[in-house]
């Protein structure tokens, strides 16, 4: 009985990825981020594609010092034998909370199907948040959405939940009288569902994305730590709450 | 007291990463390696130094159903609602045995030297392996070793390290009298080494290029899964020796 | 502005967990299980309450080679020298599809309130197999349900989470005339919710016995290595399949 | 080809672990902290044994905000759904700044053999301090050691390690003419030891031990959050500083 895979090999004399030969059809020819498109979607992108999967990838590899970035950076005060170890420690924060949104955008986007009008609707009953709009930073404009939206455009890729994304903020102006821009991670996950991504592999772009930024974060951490005197600082204000005792 | 950092920031309107505008003059004109060696350098990669980063990435994304590999499948089997679970586990185990050759390497050539044959000699007498120098699957030549070369000579970003690495090899030769190969990790590290990465940090690529090998297996996984089988296989053949009792 | 805790302190003299002197109070007189219930429920168990979570604690530490089991020891052999790494990944599996179990059967007995028969019919119609009933391999017994009765009982703690639970299985049996057992994790689950833990803390029990029986797998994975030995025989039983080329 | 193991193993009717009947045998009559000594010793511990051990564990269990705790509530603020990837960001952190003290005492120990004074005094020319001497919070006594000392002398486990630690800890002061007091990481390695643990194992304990600590922390962050607002205070008083452009 075998173990069937599509995605690599390796003989005495060669190294094959997706059928193509690592070392003659690959390295010098190809980026990692085409080889990240090839390894999923088994088909080589366009440069057209390549170019947006690029920007969608830019676009989410750093936010300054988020929770992904401190656990990276405190992991490697504590451990810094295991480089390894601290980049797992911050991609293991990039769940539904944070980075979820590239993924939970495009489930959105599926089930409310070509009636974008009733999918926002529902959710305002419910009282639920819309996947993909609004930031708690970025309170008009995310700058991140028109620059996707116009590389999608350039590059022709633009399609379907892209368009559907921009109807369902317009759809949510007009319901509410109140305007919440479009995300960066909201249309991160549509322009990759656009690119031909499935839904549940979305959340992958966003941790190769943040992978890039947190080698930034510890590099800098090795040169100018904060992560010990963050510990520090937390545990000086720290203050004892004993619970009351039966 | 402030938290320093010059990796990113935002504010309402705009992202910063690395002192550049992340919309303006990031997305749509560098792709996600120059950004790593941004973030990382804290400067633009030249385009030879950009087409050789590509190169040492896209060599360690993938060979075939390694421990990491297998590790983030099984994972995932065990966990499929927690796509960074399966990526950091696999993550964890490109430590020192597999991945570690591509910083090792890269100590070995700083401790060594310009006096190549005296840094081999003393390994030899120790009876310890030099790092970079043999495969179990590549014997007589790893096929990533001379496309590197070849790339770092066509790119003039070759320098004291790859230089180096081929003299520790032609040491090791004369010396034993018996050809090892340079590997891929070794090779890998010294390329990067000469692209100015501090060895530190050089795992961190291994652990980025890993990380877009990963989400190939974890698309094929859903689509094609091992992990479940693997474990009942390894079930079904475990052989139970209980420990002597007291 | 301050950080709040009542899980622990310490100053230059003393350290403090859950309001009880740590050297004075807590070691030497409690055991680790006691210390569990201890910070999760800010109140000592009684001597019945411990042996009763031991019991549970205990039933979940090991189920031989699975596969939470052999992606440690495969992260061991990769990384041997980060032990933390090897456990962390070992937890990661522990998800939705094995320990979830723990937790999933609460949720659905809380759910079900004491319509139980109801609650029972609604999964069969809707086609979804019921959460605490069934196992692969313990397809008529799962030896530790009888036994977490049985000390549930003699304690004196089993409540409504486990008479409900028998009852799932005895409307199960009367709607499809087909008894499946009541599994190990389910029965766990019930119990730890009848000892007052809420549901999304469950499975952190299943997490915390799970890191004991991996400590015996990655001491023998030290003496006796089956990673690398199991990566060679994937590796050498793989078949390439390469993806067809447009 | 088999895959031998001592652990653990299951058939339709029961469940082993190292050669006992887990329901009949181990539910009901043995903790966790015996459980986890027999999974790797492979045999049951004695009461003094046992008492010892959780004493050990007990002390290693929480030390309040610390950075694998803010690391793990951190994680679980932007990922939720996944208590496993929180313990295990929780672990990754406990590696040689932290916890490492636990296992770099034995080793050590094991090195200094019985001429301790000339070990202290070697580390002490070579300007390196000594494992399991002094503490940044428990400058002048910690107060783990002096109950650790004691239970180990009840007991009547106190053995070779915990001996030598004391004849350390006066070496140095004889010889730098200032005392530090032995640490509690460097006594419960101590303490591991002389129960008989293999130094490569000691850090498992702080991570058992840990994973207790963690579900306090997790069940408080799951009722009063401080991850949200550790980040959101860390990203106000972030200070950017650009790098130089070229």
């Amino acid at each position: 009985m075998s173990f069937e895979t599509s995605v690599g090999t390796a003989d005495a004399d060669s190294i094959t990825v997706m059928g193509r030969d690592l070392a003659n059809e690959l390295m010098g020819r190809v980026s990692l981020t085409e080889l990240a498109f090839l390894v999923v979607q088994r088909r080589m992108p366009s440069a057209e594609e390549t170019r947006l999967l690029d920007a969608v990838l830019v676009s989410l590899a750093d936010h300054g010092l988020t929770p992904t970035v401190l656990t990276a950076r405190l992991t490697y005060t504590g451990a810094p034998e295991s480089l390894q170890g601290a980049v797992a420690a911050g991609l293991l924060g990039a769940g539904s909370v944070f980075l979820g949104v590239v993924e939970d955008t495009v489930r959105f986007l599926d089930a409310a199907g070509d009636d974008v009008e009733a999918a926002v609707a529902g959710e305002l009953e419910a009282g639920r948040r819309i996947p993909g709009l609004g930031h708690p930073v970025h309170r008009v404009e995310d700058p991140r959405t028109a620059r996707i939206y116009a590389i999608a455009a350039e590059t022709g890729v633009a399609g379907t939940y892209l368009a559907r994304l921009r109807a369902v903020s317009e759809a949510h102006t007009n319901q509410t009288g109140r305007r919440l821009p479009v995300n960066g991670a909201g249309v991160a996950g549509a322009a990759l569902a656009d690119l031909g991504f499935p839904p549940a592999l979305l959340r992958g772009f966003a941790l190769l994305a943040r992978t890039a930024g947190l080698l930034g974060h510890l590099a800098e951490e090795m040169q100018s730590p904060i992560g010990m005197r963050l510990y520090r600082e937390v545990d000086e204000r720290a203050k004892y709450a004993p619970p009351a005792r039966e």
